[in-house]
């Protein structure tokens, strides 16, 4: 993957061996091999390491693949003329190969100025008291910033945004018309709990959240920034209060999420879907275009496009709404026939 | 409707063919009706746009109307001398009309002072570092405002109220010994999801939130503003961290709301009623007073004074117990009789 | 309990005469009677005051309780040789004597710099613009926080953590490598419904958060302290966005908590337990070690040992995996047996 160099600082690359002493990693392959970057594994490039976790059986692989951390049953995967290190953990360091790699500007020594000198700031927008805004950042014409929110370095806003008090933006590229409301949290590391040596440890993030034109987000909502890859949210989405929504997930043009959402990682919703309320819909899952989801919903599996699914675990409306009635009638033994 | 102006600033009558031609619309009647403000349609005064949908068969009509936005299906329903716009999207063209009559002051030129020469803030009350205090605002005697929250302009607060750090409070009036903890989220735009002739548009909310004394907010908790008219919260009532208030939901006194607590629109809630973690409201629904809802309870139908209910969908608490037991009874071969 | 001076100042001791005066409450027992801190009933020293309610049949007694707030129906639960006072509302005159003993410091007169003087701050940790740092708080080497964080006084923040953007933390001790995500509310008061003589009232909090070394923290997350006592997050317990922590939780090692995770005042979970996205459950409940609760459960009953459960009302996964399975074919004609 190309790691935005704007939110992410490049610490210059690293050979195979050295990332094997960083890592305490078995060496296989060439020890000179460059590390330039990082990737999954099923489209990294030359020099981008990847990693392959348990026997990776399923695991597609890049034909562009030059260097890899694989686990000792994963070693066979590994191909031909590539150099690789294998490890007990293998994502978890893959995470601390990245570290050596990438920095979050974010997280670098902090510029004393409250507003920094090369944030690109255009004439006719408004930024409130207390307004903190990063190195490199960019804020575009008409776009008001109400007070004490936090726009991270090389965050770029576009024009006739509204972004509310108290929010904070790290690693995100956002569109013309797009409104935060108070305390969203766009761009945060996502929830990546990875084993480790001594115990559970956060997986790093190096992507991004971009929020197209005419998004909203609401009141204390969190967008997370992808791992590898960025999280998108389509045109004209709108996002209620206090939903969440996780790392590489896509959500599609004009979909409506309402208060409570959870959407979990690299879930893709098609465009104008209908998610009401406190609906949650676990990870890796793909909901078609024009999907309806019920109030509550606790969703598990794939939806086709027109779907309108129900219940937890969420199943077709008619089939839910039959259990309902049927369940209701049953247990009453006036109504029983 | 009263707008409240020290809210939203007046920017002047439109006569309604201005307002014609600022939307797109079809004009019938006098194109020199004088639109002087906004409302609902059963609350409309002299001068105040309203606006009808669909068919509008069963919509109730002030009797004071004089002018009003509607669809082709609505043309029938509108009263002899009133006159009007006929629009695809009337929602959306009644939106256009209200941002071309006000504009919610915390969206204007922003004043360079943190805190504003216009503020009234009393000589006992503390002030923490980083509060942002707008125009017109006023703070009464022994209230506390922790650090780094935002109080907009106009926002009224009484006495010996304690509010949180990095709250944010806009069109909003608090009245005495009100708590917020921190990150309270007060008088946002609601969720207003409108289509328009691009897509979809955020609906546009010219009312106010009112805290009623004694109120207790939770840290990251959310309470919308109205779109007409206010949201209010009653005497007394709790609610816990992380809830969520959409617009013009009126809660009574006394009122407890647990934690993950999401009230949709327009929700009336009866004095004392105890609403358990997690309790869904659909919108619209009225409960009565002392009503319970069990943890977890997702409810779509009004529920009668004194009464508990659970499940998802929510019914009478003995019968969800009676189909909970039932279902594990029956769907267990060793337990059937 | 040792009440922690960094987060509360003393405001002295009384006698029981004047708790009384203050209570309106009857006096049993020496009116010299000195109260010199607040406890539990349970585990009460020498001078600190606990309270009864309702008849207190199943009340556990600490052998070296002084002085006691206790219901007229609780009268004959007092020990020999203890004072007391008899009230109506026992917790509620409880709360006003606490309130009399000590002050939490964030709330008292607030020092004009946004950095207090008397904080000790690392020359190895970077503080962003806008942070507020208050009396007596201390940062070690190589924490990083982001713009706009408040510490309230007292607070005591490891080597190496990560504190985000807006994040709150109050009468908190934090280890090293801790990691709190944009938006975390550290340390609020919990949600304590108290009835008094003028209806519903809050309870005070003397408690703490303690966030033992390397836990993280999602975005806008929050964590209550304790009411007597501590709230405990355990070493390398990974918690997602928008949870809620409540008061006197306490959360073993190694815990994960996905998003919209709700824990209900005073329950444990057993380390390497794993809670899925939206899992509630209820006060005073106790999971064993490594405990799984599926997604979207709503657990009200212990759990054991490794135990995994689901649905709501939890119950054990094949039990609940079984219903879901048995009502699907029932309630369907076509696939009914």
């Amino acid at each position: 993957m190309t790691v935005d160099t704007r939110f992410y600082a490049s610490l210059g690359a690293l050979t195979l061996e050295t990332a094997a002493a960083l890592t305490g990693s078995e060496l296989a392959g060439d020890p000179k091999a460059e590390i330039t970057g990082i990737a999954a594994a099923d489209r990294a490039q030359k020099g981008e390491i990847a990693f392959l976790e348990g026997d990776a059986a399923h695991a597609a692989l890049s034909a562009r693949l030059t260097v890899l951390v694989v686990s000792e049953a994963a070693r066979a995967r590994v191909p031909d003329g590539v150099s690789f290190l294998v490890s007990r953990q293998p994502r978890y360091a893959h995470g601390q190969i990245s570290r050596a790699l990438y920095q979050p500007r974010h997280l670098q020594t902090q510029e004393p100025a409250q507003i920094s000198a090369s944030a690109h700031i255009h004439s006719e927008a408004i930024i409130g008291p207390g307004v903190v805004i990063g190195a490199g950042a960019a804020i575009g014409e008409g776009t008001v910033v109400r007070p004490n929110s936090v726009i991270g370095p090389g965050v770029q806003i576009g024009r006739h945004c509204s972004i509310g008090a108290s929010v904070s933006l790290y690693c995100a590229l956002v569109g013309d018309h797009v409104t935060l409301l108070s305390g969203a949290r766009i761009g945060e590391t996502g929830f990546g709990v990875t084993p480790g040596p001594q115990g559970l440890e956060d997986a790093p993030h190096y992507g991004r959240v971009i929020l197209q034109d005419h998004v909203t987000v609401g009141a204390n909502s969190c967008i997370d920034r992808g791992v590898f890859g960025d999280t998108i949210v389509g045109e004209r989405t709108k996002i209620d209060n206090l939903c969440q929504i996780a790392h590489n997930v896509v959500l599609g043009r004009s979909v409506i999420v309402a208060a409570f959402g959870g959407i979990s990682g690299s879930v893709k919703v098609g465009d104008g879907s209908m998610l009401g309320g406190r609906v949650g819909i676990a990870d890796h899952v793909t909901l078609g275009e024009g999907v309806s989801l019920a109030a509550s919903a606790g969703l598990f599996r794939d939806v086709g496009p027109g779907e309108t699914w129900g219940g937890t675990p969420a199943k077709p409306i008619r089939q839910w709404m039959r259990e309902v009635a049927w369940l209701n009638k049953q247990s009453n033994p006036k109504k029983r026939d």
